[in-house]
This record gives C-alpha cells, structure tokens and sequence, in this order.
C-alpha cells in the first residue's frame, strides 16, 4: 500500500531557502577580523550565494563538477556552502592542515575544477596548484587576486569582481535528495586520505539532529561559535544547522588562538561553541591568566578526541559553563553519540556519562563485534570493534573500494570500546592499537593514562609487540620527566595496583621524546617502525 | 555523482528499537486508571509489541492489511502503534468521536481487517460491528472479549489471551520508507472523510521535528502527557517521538475531564503536555477551585483551534508555565508551525508572536494564495489561503481525488491568513468561511469576535451571503445575552470604532442559540442553509 505523502526531496536548498529567508533578517554570520567582527545577514548571505551559483555557471560548472574551498571559516565559506550544493555541484572542503602531497592526491582524486582561496592561504596553495591536474579557475577570496601566478591553462578570479553584477537571485534546480552534496576526506595516516561524500538527504537529517534538544539543541536563538573548522568534517554539521533554524553563527576565520577566542566569546556573545579539546585547554589556561567575560555560553561541545574530564570539571566549576562530550568522524556526517546524562543521574554519577563519548541516537545504529566476528553485548563491559549504520554514515569510500572498513552494511569505526545497557558508548582504544593477548584485549590507552599517573613519567606510550605465548603484549615506552629516574620494575609495582594481572607489561623501553603525527597525537606507527627496525633498547621484566 | 551515504532507511522500526532498547529501563508508558497508574517500561512495551505482531500474523496480517484500533491513549494502543507498522501491515487509528455512520464508512473505505477495540468502547463500537465489511477479527483490550457479541464470520479475542506465549522478540523486516505506515481520516464536516495515509519516513521526519528545540524541543528528560487523543492526528506526534528519544509519555485513557487530569498532572508530574485549548480552559477552572500541583510542566502545547490569548496568559501568569501555540491539521502529520518568539523580543511585543499559529519550520513550505490564484507576498499583510508542502505533508488523499485540495504539489489547506516576513503565519479564517466582498476579503472570524465585545451579546456568527453590487456581503446572526436588548444599527455604529468602513455589516439578524457541529464549533453550513431556506429574519441597514 502506498503512503500518500509528498515526495518532497531533503536538500540544503530548503535549508538556505529557509536561512535567508525568515530567517534572513535576523540571523547573522559574523566572521572575526583580528580586530572585531564582519557582519552579514543571512539574507545578504543567500542573496551572495545566488551571485556565487551564477558566477560559477559561468565558469563551466553547469554539472556536479567538484568546486574545492581551500578556506578558514568565514562568510565567504558559508556562501559556498550553500551556493554550491544547491546549484547541483559537489563542495569539496579541502583540509588544508594535510601535508602538501595529501593535499595534491585529494584534489585530483576529487577531479576539483575550480577551487576558492582565502587570500591568506595563497601563498601556502600556490605552492600545490602546479600539481593539481584537473583545476582550470582558482578564485581569491578576500585579497588581491593578482598575487597568485598561476600555471598556463588556469585562470585567477577575485571572489568580489565574480560575483559583482551578477543577479541575487537563482533559480534553483529540483535535487535527487540522494544526489552528492558535499566531500570530505579524512586525514588517514596510514594511507592515502579517503573521500566521503554527503548527499543532500544526510545532510538534512544531520542538520535536524544538531538542532534535536538531545542532539546539539541549536535554535533560532542560539548564536554558535564554530570553531571546528569547515574543512574538517563540515564543522560538525554546525553551518548548515544553523541556517536550518535561523540560528546565528560566528566564524573566527584564521584566529584560532586562545587570545582572539577569548576576546571573540566576550565581544560576541555566542551562546554554544564547537571545538576539540586541545582548543578549550588553551581557552581555559589563557582565560586564567586574562579574564574575560565568557558567560553567554550554555554549553560547549568538545569532540575529536576524548575531553580529559578535568577540563570539564575546570570549565564548569569555574565558569559554570558545561562541557558537552560527542563523539563521531568524518565518516559519520560527523554526529554519532552526544553524551548527556540520562534525567534523574545525580553527583558523581554524572560523570561516568560526561565522560563518555555520549548516547548513540535513533539515527545512528551500533554494535560491537569482537576478535572472531561475534556481536557482543551491549553490557558495559564487553569490548569490541565499534560498527555504525544510519542514514548518515558512509557505505563506501569515493573512488576507492577499502573492504576492510565495510562489510555487511556496517562501517567498521576503527575505535574499540563497549556500550553500556542504556546505549552509553564508552571508547578505550583505536581498534589498531589494541593489544590482543591470549584472545583478550588490552587497552593501550588505558596502560598508557595508568603509567602517566607515576610522578617521574612525562609520557608514556603502548604498542603491543609480537610474542610467541600470547601473540602479543604490551610494550612501553617511556618519556621521564627532566631530572628523573625510575626502572622498569618499578613502573610496574605502581601499576599492579590498578592493572589486571595479566594485563601487566613486561617489555619497557624509555625513550627521549615520543614520536608525534602532524596533528600532536601519538604516532604508534613511527613507534613499531622503530622497535621493528631494533632501535629501541627493550628491557624484558621476568 | 553519487553520494556515498548508506541507503539507510527512515522507520518506525528503528524508533521501536530504540526506544525499547537503550532507553528501555528507564522510558516508561504511564497509563491512568481512574485511580492511579499503572506503569510499562518501554522495553516490555517492545516486547509486547513483538507479540502483538506474531499475534497478528497468526491472524492473518501478513502484508500491508490495515489493522484498525478503536481505542483511548493508553499502553496497549502504543503497541499497536509500534507493531502494526514495524510488521509491514497499516495502523488505521478509528477517530471514536466520529458519528456511526462515519465511522462505518471510514472502516469500510480502508478495508480494515482487524480492529482493536477497547473494553469500554466494546458498547459503542458493537452498533456499528454488522456493517463493517471487511473486518474478520475484532480484538478486546482491557476487558473480557466474551461480552462482544459478533456476527457470522467474525471472529472476537482477548488482547492478552492474544498475546500470551508469544515470542517477545520479533523478526522486523527491512521496509521501503516510502511505504504506508499509518492512517487517518480528517472529520470533514462537509463530505465524507478523507484518508490520510502516512509512510514510515513522513512519520520519522516528523518525529525529529517534534524533538527539535524550535519544534516541541521533547528529549529523554522529558515525562509527556498526551492528552490529545491517538485518533487525533497521531497524538500530534508524541508517541513516536517520545519513542525516538526515551521521553517516558503519559496517557490519559478516558480521563479525559479537568479533574482527573489535574490528578494525572499532580501525581505523575509531567514536563509538557500536549492538548486542544478548551481542554486547556476546563483545566485552569478546575484548579482555580481546586488547587494541585502543576508545577512540574515546563510548557504546554496548544492547538487544534486558535487559542485565546487571555487563556495563554492566565496559565503564564498563574502557573510559571508558557503556552506554546502550535498549528497543523490531519494532512501535516499534524506539525506544522509553532509560535515560539524569535530571540531578543520583549515586553508586550512577546504576544504578538505567541498568539499567532507560529513559525513554519524548514520541513513546511507554505505560499499564499489569492483569489486570482497569484502568490502573495510575505509582508504581514496580504491575506491568501495558505499553501503547503513538504515530506510530511500529503499529496493526496486515499483512495479520493479531491482535485480541489491538490494542484501544483501543494496541498490548498483551507485556512485563510497572512505570514510575516519573519515567517511567522496568522490566520485570520477558514477559506470557505472568509467572505469575498468586491474583490477584497472579509474574515468572518475577525468580525464575529469584535462583535462579541458588545456587553449585550452572548455569540455572534458570521457569513457571507450573495449581494448584487459586491458579490458577497456579511450576514451576522446574533444571539443575545439573557435578558439584553440591542438593535442592529447600534451594534453597527459599535464596529465603526474598529472595523474599516467597507467591512462593516449591513445584513444582521438575531438567532435564539447558535448551530454548533459535533465538536462545538459554530455550524456555518447550517446557518447558510437557514438562510437559503428563508429561515432567518434578516434587517438590512441603509
């Protein structure tokens, strides 16, 4: 039997249609400047956008041509964000924090024909755009375009001369709301970065998932400061939520330090804010020893990596702002799981759900698999490969098969972890870096936070290396603390107090410093390498 | 270019796992009693609902075969919300409030096969039994089925004789979102009533419209009392929605007085409410002399007819607790604005966004139409019938042309108003009731109020009726208050304080009660047809 329901496509030409319509006059993207902030009203916004739709008809993209933005977050992205998926066309947000050859595979793997640069950015793009095969127009934003020499056969436009003259309003074509909409690729670092592309119906369900009340709760009266950047993951969903509900949204364009944040937040008022933790430490630590005004904000959302639960604490009792914990990836549009205590959790209690990486919502599908295939419980305490599916997630890689993430409609997260009986997803590890001994699991991060705990250890990282008995144990490497000392048997006393027998390292090393990837985490790859290549120096504990 | 997001379908399957899954211990459905409670956690309730489903197969319900219920709110109707969909069959929810021979042709026009019927509605539902044609099993919930007397060829259960040794868990197949989930015929005052059929996408859609913080902004810390009926437009949505995100909901049963509600609102304190505005009046007489605790309610949903300002304000200024206005119909699933005022308006200024039908959210798009067929523009002035479409808005009737409601993928709604350039919608009328008087329109609604005013009038009706010169002019039929004595021509020079010259009356004529419909409202058909008829006793003003 047939539904009688109107098969009205989801697409973000509703959600700009919807921004910059009633909303137009009220809501604001306001971008910082280093001094103080430019505003533009969403109407302005949809009215550039159409201006941007046309320009870029005239360039050629008549089709679902890919148009890169190699861009910080500011207005002129927002336009982008908008004009180009509604016109037809794929946004491909470019990362610009990959390293260059990232960058030139990306943007060839994606095909982009034209790509829109900040004009601070030139000089750091200049240097790819040799490389990159398929561009034919870059466009500069917010400089001169005539700084950027560009190889024969492309063509250099000014963002504002495009766009001048052209009508502010455009026709808008009917989408397939399955169409693609916007690509993005994650930073792997263990192979080349791999595309996921958004269509508009993922979008559109992301966006009203932000805007849920247990989501990120975004509403008209929100101002939201999207730190996250654009090219990361849509900036959690953030842009296109906001125009969704008319909310109005702050862009800190390439000012991403603690003090312009600071100064930003207490000039304009934002009411929510979105950013990883490394960016709320600074925030915390600079906002100690410089006072400002920051009690606009209702909450603050940090992903990206797990929030140490002292900076939640420190944020909340100081300011009286709580921190929001959420969990997702590139490949999870990217909201996954938002940890909010469930109603009548009180004290201490709270934070084993704040801590958490959050409640998987209705749109997000999990389980668990471990070691042989099996699904495990969700009991709190088996732990096992997370698997999502949902109307939001990716089934594939664009141009680039990777069965290994894929099987069975699930994408295989990489994270390692359990979830509770009420649907609480608690993270211990990347499913890489797990040690797998005798058939159970080790946590790498956890041993590597217990061995943190010792007073003489700066930092301390965990790999498991092979072994005959158990096919693998932890190995420890150790950086101490400027003037320190302490043997391997020593750290391991200190952890029997809080480690599973079995789980007990005993093959240590120290090293001088740890090895790190780009974006200042761990990098356990570097690690194996060395210690498969026998330069580490490793004590074997009977 | 294709997207690379999964092809994961919108269901009422996913929202009955995960409502009964993660938030099945904590979520519960409170039915009352006339006494007190009694309690279902969500995930008996998901495992009676696989029951249910099993049970039904054994009786037949093997594909799309619509599944009848004849039921108040209570636990047992949220499982046949739950099963009858998850199961690939269609909820036919039967409105109890409609008269007999509506009911018999709304069962019979669906081809209802099985129905499910509530013990105390076993009298009521048993006159019409012999005429339902297709119904081969009749199910008693809440009583002994042996008092139902069948006829030949139909058979009669017990809900839980039904259900008993079933198996609680159920193999819920994959569905095409766009196929029938549930549906509901609009009490259409005119003809015969007209089938809503809604999929299991328009229902998920909605459900996240109604958790989103602009809409009914429900979460899991939410307990909702749903006192709109289930029959009613889905309950407004809050089953589902409730559902979605472990809000635990309150149902009200047959309860449906001031005071047992006001028992309901004390003893289980819920945090919202959803009901129409008279139930809303009959609560604050209640406790105005008898006074509980509703402090619980942190706002109330009012709609389904306009809502007296004044009601609004008592229950603010009384109560702590905001009325949120909200505006929708059978056709929109039923959400389709709310009347939240935009950030940062204040004082006085708040009222004239809370009394209007609300906001349109992104999901809705509506136009303005006017009499020549011309799309009016948003300026807070131009009035038209309001035009809407979206995903969870019907293109269609079932199984009923209806040319008249549907042209251009729009559904022509009957409602009559303006919409602020702020997409805030006012409606001013009903299309068929609005009087069309030399090419501008007369809200009749508008009248019959400023007429009220007048101390000596108890209700005043308003029509439009044929006129030589304008085409139509009003007619307004005036009952008196008690003992009052006024003639037409000072109710006149009354409205010239307050209506535009053109608008003001000639035709008056004084009725002895006014012709309601079934549900109260003024009867304007009837009162058109005394006039053709020669009935009423028209003066006619110079």
């Amino acid at each position: 039997m047939l539904s009688t329901m109107q098969d009205a496509p989801l697409s973000i030409t509703r959600i700009l249609e919807q921004g910059s319509g009633p909303h137009g006059a009220s809501a604001q993207v306001i971008t910082w400047t280093g001094e103080g902030s430019r505003r533009r009203s969403y109407a302005d916004v949809g009215r550039r956008a159409a201006q941007l739709a046309h320009a870029l008809r005239g360039l050629g993209v008549t089709g679902d041509q890919r148009v890169g933005t190699f861009m910080w977050n500011n207005a002129e992205h927002l336009e982008a964000y908008l004009a180009v998926p509604a016109m037809g066309a794929v946004l491909h947000t470019l990362n610009i924090r990959l390293f260059p050859e990232q960058l030139v595979y990306v943007a060839n793997h994606a095909e982009d024909e034209v790509v829109l640069v900040d004009a601070t950015l030139v000089p750091l793009f200049s240097t790819m755009l040799p490389e990159l095969r398929t561009v034919r127009h870059v466009v500069v934003v917010g400089g001169d375009a005539a700084a950027l020499e560009a190889p024969q056969g492309i063509e250099v436009h000014g963002y504002e001369e495009l766009l001048a003259g052209q009508p502010t309003e455009f026709p808008w074509p009917e989408l397939d709301e399955r169409s693609a909409a916007a690509m993005c690729y994650t930073s792997g670092t263990t192979a080349n970065p791999k595309g996921v592309v958004y269509s508009h119906r993922s979008i559109y369900l992301h966006s009203m998932q932000v805007c849920m009340t247990d989501g990120m709760a975004l509403s008209q009266a929100d101002r939201a400061l999207a730190i996250v950047p654009m090219f990361h993951a849509m900036s959690w969903g953030l842009p296109y939520a906001a125009l969704m509900v008319g909310a109005s949204i702050i862009m800190p364009d390439r000012f991403l330090q603690p003090e312009p944040l600071v100064r930003m937040i207490a000039d304009e008022r934002p009411t929510m804010a979105a950013a990883v933790p490394t960016i709320w430490q600074g925030v915390l630590k600079h906002l100690a020893d410089d006072p400002h005004d920051v009690s606009s904000l209702r909450e603050v959302v940090v992903g990206g990596a797990a929030c140490p639960p002292s900076l939640m604490k420190t944020f909340e009792q100081q300011y009286g702002i709580p921190v929001v914990h959420a969990w997702g990836m590139t490949e999870t549009s990217p909201l996954g799981s938002v940890a909010r205590p469930p109603a009548g959790v009180t004290g201490e209690r709270v934070w084993e759900y704040r801590a958490s990486q959050g409640r998987l919502p209705a749109g997000v599908q999990a389980r668990l698999v471990g070691d042989g295939g099996q699904v495990l419980p969700w009991d709190g305490q088996s732990v096992g490969e997370l698997e999502v599916r949902g109307p939001w997630v990716t089934a594939s890689y664009y141009g680039d098969a990777d069965p290994e993430k894929f099987h069975d409609g699930w994408l295989r997260t990489g994270d390692v972890g359990h979830i509770s009986p009420d649907g609480f997803l608690r993270l211990t590890d990347r499913a890489k870096d797990v040690i797998k001994s005798g058939g159970e699991w080790i946590s790498s991060v956890e041993l590597e936070n217990k061995v943190m705990d010792h007073p003489a250890v700066a930092e301390a990282m965990v790999i498991g290396v092979p072994d005959e008995k158990w096919s693998e144990r932890p190995l420890v490497a150790v950086v101490l603390r400027d003037g320190e000392q302490v043997d391997p048997a020593e750290l391991r006393d200190f952890l029997a107090g809080s480690v599973a027998k079995w789980q007990l390292p005993e093959y240590w090393t120290f090293i001088p410093e740890a090895p790190k990837t780009s974006v200042g985490k761990f990098d356990k790859k570097r690690l194996r390498q060395q210690h498969a290549d026998g330069e580490l120096d490793v004590t074997r504990l009977g």
